[in-house]
């Protein structure tokens, strides 16, 4: 018997034991659940330990815990793998629009509802069971450390710093994380590269005080119309950043790259339909899928200024406020262009009024070798669970965490999503798709028993 | 004895009359105070009967009354001047900063404290009695009616209805107004043009709801951006204002006008230590004076999109939102200037984004010819008042009622304006100078004796 076979057998028994799992309300942003996520960590501690993993603890951090769990008898020689999830979950009541209880799972029509169920207990779970499966089956062909936190639905505020404190514990040669989707069960996707951001506000400070626009309207440069001034020469005519050496360090897409963004890429009427839009918008050289995943851009966040009660009130306003956030590829450094873009507003700023560009955060944005062997890994994991070879995505947003792997760490992180976008992940009946679940369970499987293959 | 001796003489008298219109807090946007508003009205109805006005009585509205008087004594050849006023005060209270009680006048270094002493009934009760003067001692050479309104300091809402309703009533030949202030005491100054105004509001709408900035950022025109983009082409490079035929109404000023602006151009040193600003702003061919009084202009007063609050949210905004407004200059129509940035918006609107400009309300500007009769009349008024002649000023606001007297009357206003900017209207520890108060009379009975020159 394989692992595989396992896997298979076991199938149902694996779904019970994610229904357990389910059943507990390890909300992570409301107080009075504190002892529900803690109860969810000692869960998994204890399957894990069931499983055979070595050295579980639940690890205190700033806020809820992180359940730690580790296997090396795969021995020096194989790689290591951290594998990182989240068991906590979004809030969720009945009044919301569920058609059956958050917290009490039901399967029915191939799913399994229940808050938590994609996001991200049941992605999570998958690489539980799947290491219970070699295990059952002569053992796990690579060494496995876990790392499962309970706040990144509240934004994983303690995880930067567990993983700077326990840098030397935590060492790998690559990282999995299940918490993303891909848009189609029949066609898998692997992503492969996340945008960073840069995240600024922008203050322009005219008049000392409001002032009223009859008296000095026409002498004084009003900050909100300099402020559009201002914001209106980020761009080119061609809708590129006018920012110097904005695009520098931008990682040229490769041939392969392009290839695959072309199948993915997003009909205008997908997109009207989508946002209600008309007409699409960006850099005409790149195509939409590649212009949200594989360009950098820069976005207007918030807009503050004057007046902005019903009807009018004839104020020429003392200050105007602009929220600005760049969404970055590899290889640009978020310090950077935060400076890049400081010293083009300074550049471009009239002696009129004051502008001043503060950097409210920022994120690397990472990139995984589609050549290197985790990916190449992965692939054949995805193959061999699918049946079809996965297709390489891009992702627009970012995940602060595969960052903070990068840089702490060191290591890469595959994202193999076995959610789909439809999973309704934070909304109202929330659901997995069992088939995804299981096929997970294989994918995860081979893509141990692949890396397996590889040395250290 | 003249109505200039008589005034003097009852100096004293006029100001301890004064001080008991004081005493009442006629505080027309506080509904508790609607009686004290109306013994204000009762107690103006009695002193202009007892002064010998014809007629009295006190006209409802749809707010706070109107109280009229009138004295056609002066006969069908004399002019008819209608004396516009109002006896309404803002609110005020010790707590606001006043060194004494608001309501109970004391006089102290040559003024008047009280609220309304400068804003409007110290100003407005010249015009009493210069009449009560010029009727002890002769009779007044000129037909006059009073229109004082209880409804100024909130917006007179309902004087324009009022007027309109009582058209033929109040027909006269010039209105004459004492209700703004004079830079320098030494100095007269009359008032002979106000902006008029076109209050509009600019809609930005994207995608129909807001969006992730990762996920579409980059082919969807976020409308912060594109309001911003809007904006920045509302001008040219030279600070005058882009939309095509927005200047060709304007009259252009008269040699006589340049030189009595240049008389009273702002300094940029008092600009900068007034505003805070470092450098002003505007189009160079003009005076700062011109520029805010004789040049319309275009600001914006608000400004709306997106996340406002602290720090950061990566939302790509629905829409955008702007305040837009146009001090006007003769002979400017709200209307059409409204028409024509709407459209000029509309050439420049691009396909991915949708704008709508929306009127929310405007006001006529206002000028009255330098070298008419009434203009003379003032001019040799306050040469009789100050011993030096008046300079011609422009106000850069608005007085919505001068352009509803012109609209429907047909009827110039004089602005004799006998308050000092430094009066402190609105604020605590408002003052009116006692030597304003009587050269004001003594200047209103040269301006009606000066009327009574001329013919109807």
């Amino acid at each position: 018997m394989t692992a595989l076979d396992h896997a298979r057998a076991q199938g149902e028994q694996y779904r019970q034991q994610l229904h357990d799992l389910l059943r507990i309300p390890s909300i992570s942003t409301d107080p009075d659940y504190a002892g529900e996520v803690l109860r969810a960590a000692e869960w998994i501690a204890a399957d894990l330990r069931r499983i055979g993993a070595a050295n579980v603890e639940i690890m205190p951090t700033g806020g809820h815990p992180v359940v730690y769990g580790e296997y090396r008898a795969a021995g020096a020689n194989a790689l290591t793998v951290l594998v990182y999830g989240h068991y906590d979950v979004q809030p969720a009541s009945m009044e919301d629009g569920w058609d059956s209880e958050p917290f009490e799972p039901v399967e029915r029509d191939g799913k399994i509802y229940a808050r938590g169920s994609s996001d991200d207990k049941g992605q999570m779970f998958i690489h539980l069971k799947a290491f219970e499966s070699l295990l059952a089956n002569g053992g796990c062909p690579v060494n496995l450390k876990f790392v499962l936190e309970g706040e990144e639905e509240i934004g994983s505020a303690n995880l930067q710093r567990f993983i700077q404190q326990h840098a030397d514990k935590l060492t790998a040669d690559v990282c999995v994380i299940s918490d993303t989707g891909m848009r189609d069960i029949k066609q898998p996707a692997i992503i492969y590269a996340l945008r960073g951001l840069t995240y600024m506000q922008l203050d322009v400070q005219g008049p000392a005080r409001d002032l009223h626009s009859g008296g000095y309207g026409g002498m004084v440069h009003n900050p909100a119309l300099a402020l559009a001034q201002i914001i209106a020469k980020l761009h080119n005519a061609d809708n590129s950043i006018a920012v110097p050496s904005f695009y520098d360090d931008v990682l040229a897409l490769s041939d392969l790259e392009r290839e695959q963004l072309a199948i993915q890429d997003i009909p205008l009427e997908k997109l009207r339909a989508e946002t209600g839009v008309s007409a699409d918008w960006g850099e005409s050289a790149f195509t939409r899928r590649e212009r949200i995943s594989a360009r950098p851009t820069m976005e207007i966040n918030g807009l503050l200024s004057g007046w902005t009660g019903a009807g009018a009130k004839t104020v020429l306003p003392a200050k105007a406020m602009a929220k600005i956030s760049c969404r970055l590829v590899a290889n640009q450094d978020p310090q950077k262009i935060y400076e890049l873009v400081r010293d083009y507003i300074a550049s471009i700023t009239p002696p009129s009024i004051t502008a001043e560009l503060t950097l409210i955060n920022g994120g690397d944005p990472a990139i995984v070798d589609l050549s290197g062997a985790p990916m190449q890994a992965a692939v054949r994991a995805y193959e061999r669970g699918w049946g079809v070879a996965p297709i390489f995505a891009r992702e627009g947003g970012s995940i602060p965490v595969v960052a903070d792997f990068k840089r702490i760490l060191g290591i890469d992180s595959i994202l193999m999503g076995f959610g789909l976008n439809t999973d309704g992940a934070h909304g109202p009946n929330e659901h997995f798709v069992i088939e995804m679940f299981h096929k997970g369970i294989d994918t995860a499987i081979s893509f141990y028993e692949e890396l397996g293959k590889q040395g250290a």
